[in-house]
């Protein structure tokens, strides 16, 4: 086992990174007990909290998960507990210090990056999944979508075309009631073009009703749609009604369905994987095991030429710092800053406020600075470069570790990155959440044993065995070899039980009129 | 034929109530033609615009649905053309005048009163359908609460209870990743428990995730609900994944089966129907055909004793002062009033303002006043005393002619209608609305002939023929008759087509976090 990790014996901590110059206990470490493989605690640290495993002279960085939680404010001697009382943000946070931790992040040359078996599409965009997808413009044509897909399946003809998943109907609550133009238009407007291109459907239909505000006609001549093979629209009030509607979107999609199916899995690098990051559910073992290795698995996915998008701003607010000092230039880095100003007047004008310092019951638990909490959502994300930030359902064009801007609601965040182009998802929780996507297969990462024991069955990996002695590297590897796997059709647990077909859930901003 | 409607020769045109001192022209009338029964025009009147058919004094009000749509500004004599160059506002939109139109609207005595068979329930409301409803507490149980319904519906059992309507799985988005607290939360909260208590749900299981900001233990402690034979709730955490949940559920929702189906349809006066009002996809002849139609059939169901719920805030915007008119008190009236000036802030606080006065178009097309164009939409609500103002969602206990505050986007509207107890709904639609519902069956009136040919299999009731020389008070008695028949179980068009699985929208209010 390597000198990483918890040390097994108890009481047992946690180095969450080799570069870290702190512990996390596992177990309460007594006064004089030795600890962290052999070296006695000056104090008692208890569950969570922080102790010292090197010097950290005044004024030098406290890290974990390899990054900067806050800085000594007096000498730390290996040993001690690390908290308030000898650390703090200092000056850190008034300086966004953008790209001042940017480095080269190695990436593997072509011929030696992992591979999975998807899909290539014509538009040189890689697939993991094959579906066709029936996008709804606004939530009056929902039923017809439903009825649509419901129709194709049951009539048994998807036998014949195996290489086909299955038909999805993108269903959600909105598309009218709401401004013609404006963010919370073009947010929609996004996240359906980007379902639309999603390299996991090999089809679509856009149904809508004919008179809502989300008009199919504009959306077409806004991104130069030509209706094609397998790329077709039409409205229930143009159709004739419901009936007739059906009738002629089963149509469409029987036509479609030779083509799509004529596809075949070929070997592809994993540099054309775009993971989608998420959590939901968290809780106090989410920033010390799932989180970080989910995060060693973004690191070899970006090693291996791919693309890993963090998300969920709410969750980062108040240490956008370290992503800026990640951030490969200052436009990068400015541009988060940005967001993070939008979300600021967003929560504003909703009567809320942006508020993620640590709270009495945090500090207790043992967390420190703003930082150290934020970075245990961040930790999803690893130790890269940030190579570039996305608004909402932006296509996601770079590689490397980037950002998108989502609220952390896991439905309405996952449909963001989806839209943006991910077409696999890993998704660490620690109270149980059951999330499944489509078109993009999602890998569910448990923070703690008992509950991934009680829900094995919706639970891909257990990432609770890191406090029993496994490395975050090691289970970052795990995770690593499961996305290539599912990448290649290694069906998720969520996929088996047939989760996806509710989860669409577009980001609202503005009125309902 | 009477008098009132149209005069079916040409140049047709229409007097939409028998109080009326204004017909609309259906077919252009030319100046010195004879028209509306025999009145030479003094001027041309166009499509849509107005002839007077009775000499108004200046100051005195020019009469349309019934209702004041402005004042004279120089004498008009019979078969002057009305508008803006002889009518206008004069200070009425300065003083909301609470209660001064309230009258002593008649009401049939008990026996008197129109019947329909409905289900009597225990708590002494009355429902038109029997449905089993499994609520979702947040959008990660959606697809769990569709497992389930698919479940029990595909495993037959159902055929053993032929008095059970189906199993509704009231899926959304929201429910997290939002406040745990204010308008927002209360929104959801009334929603939630308004459609748990509606009178066509003999059953509800309620599932939630566990983790939401939504906890379904919150709100049994806010309710003081009790689990019973009829009302169950579970979480997929605490029952243990997927699957798991899916097979506690379906266990569940079998054992309400028996007493869910131990009803029978007895005879109920017509008081006990609280009908939902709807438009949607408006066009020219909403305001003149349909929805005075169907405020003709509200008139006859506050007669009868019920209740109809006029509601679509955005669209009557600008004509409060008419409905405060009607108050049956100054309360009722400030209420509105309260909630105009609630929509004024929220569209500020999302950028955007409440405008509802004519348009250029709008005036073009004949529509002289704001008061004239939000009288299209609020014709619905016909012309009896407004007794009740409710926020969105809240438990409607008043008789007569109500208002709710909603949206005007159909299924967000329909959705606070429906948890607010409406058991039976109406919905007017130019362009043609495919909106069904559950569990409140919605009865679909088409505004224009051609219309209702093209989506015949959607539409219920053509009011297109009232332009052909039925009267307005002929197609509400039309309406009325059918709103007893759907609601004593005969099936509405979008019944028949099985809508209502996808169309549960509740209104979100504030950030999504
Ligand atoms: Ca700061
Ligand atoms: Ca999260
Ligand atoms: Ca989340
Ligand atoms: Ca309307
Ligand atoms: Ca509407």
């Amino acid at each position: 086992m390597s000198n990483l990790s918890v040390v097994a014996a108890e009481p047992r901590s946690i180095r969450l990174s080799p570069k870290d110059n702190v512990v996390v206990a596992v177990d309460e470490i007594e006064k004089g007990k030795l600890a962290a493989g052999g070296i006695a605690a000056n104090a008692r640290v208890t569950r969570g909290h922080k102790m010292a495993v090197a010097p950290i002279a005044v004024g030098q960085p406290v890290l974990k998960f390899g990054q900067i939680i806050g800085f000594a404010t007096e000498e730390i001697a290996p040993g001690d507990w690390v908290h308030e009382h000898n650390t703090s943000m200092g000056e850190f946070d008034r300086d966004y210090e953008f790209a001042a931790g940017a480095k080269n992040d190695e990436v593997l040359p072509v011929e030696a990056r992992a591979t999975f078996q998807g899909y290539r599409r014509a538009n040189g965009k890689s697939g993991t999944r094959n579906y066709i997808g029936i996008l709804t413009s606004v939530n009056c044509s929902a039923s017809v979508a439903r009825f649509m897909a419901e129709a194709v399946t049951k009539s048994g003809i998807l036998a014949q075309y195996p290489n086909i998943d299955g038909i999805i109907p993108f269903v959600h609550g909105t598309g009218c009631g709401m401004a013609a133009k404006g963010e919370g238009f073009d947010i929609l407007k996004r996240t359906q073009w980007g379902y639309a291109t999603n390299p996991n459907l090999a089809g679509v239909l856009l149904v809508g009703l004919g008179c809502e505000v989300f008009q199919i006609s504009r959306m077409k001549e806004l991104y130069n749609i030509v209706e094609s093979d397998t790329f077709r629209t039409m409205t229930i009030q143009d159709t004739g009604g419901t009936r007739k509607t059906i009738e002629a979107g089963v149509a469409a999609i029987k036509e479609m369905l030779p083509k799509a199916n004529d596809v075949r899995r070929e070997t592809i690098s994993a540099s054309e994987l775009i993971l989608a990051l998420q959590c939901g559910g968290s809780d106090g073992y989410s920033g010390i095991t799932a989180n970080p290795a989910l995060g060693a698995a973004v690191d070899l996915l970006v090693k291996h030429g791919g693309t890993g998008i963090l998300s969920e701003t709410p969750e980062i607010y108040g240490a956008e710092h370290l992503l800026t000092r990640r951030a490969v230039n200052r436009e990068v880095g400015e541009k988060l800053v940005s967001r993070i100003k939008w979300w600021e007047e967003y929560a504003a004008r909703n009567g809320g406020e942006m508020n993620n310092n640590p709270s009495p019951g945090n500090k207790a638990g043992g967390l420190t600075t703003i930082l150290e909490k934020s970075l245990g959502a961040a930790a999803k994300g690893g130790t890269t470069n940030l190579t570039a930030v996305y608004e909402y359902a932006e296509p996601v064009t770079a590689k490397g570790f980037v950002f998108m801007d989502t609220p952390g609601y896991d439905p309405v965040s996952a449909t963001g990155q989806v839209a943006g182009g991910a077409n696999i998802l890993c998704f660490t929780t620690g109270r149980g959440s059951a999330y499944g996507c489509k078109p993009t297969p999602s890998i569910k990462l448990a923070t703690n044993t008992p509950m991934y024991q009680r829900m094995v069955e919706d639970m891909d990996i257990n990432c609770g065995d890191i406090l029993d002695g496994v490395t975050v590297q090691e289970k970052g590897q795990e995770i690593f070899e499961l996305i290539l796997r599912v990448a290649s059709g290694e069906q998720s647990k969520s996929e088996q039980l047939g989760y996806g077909d509710n989860e669409f859930v577009p980001w609202q901003i503005g009125a309902t009129m």
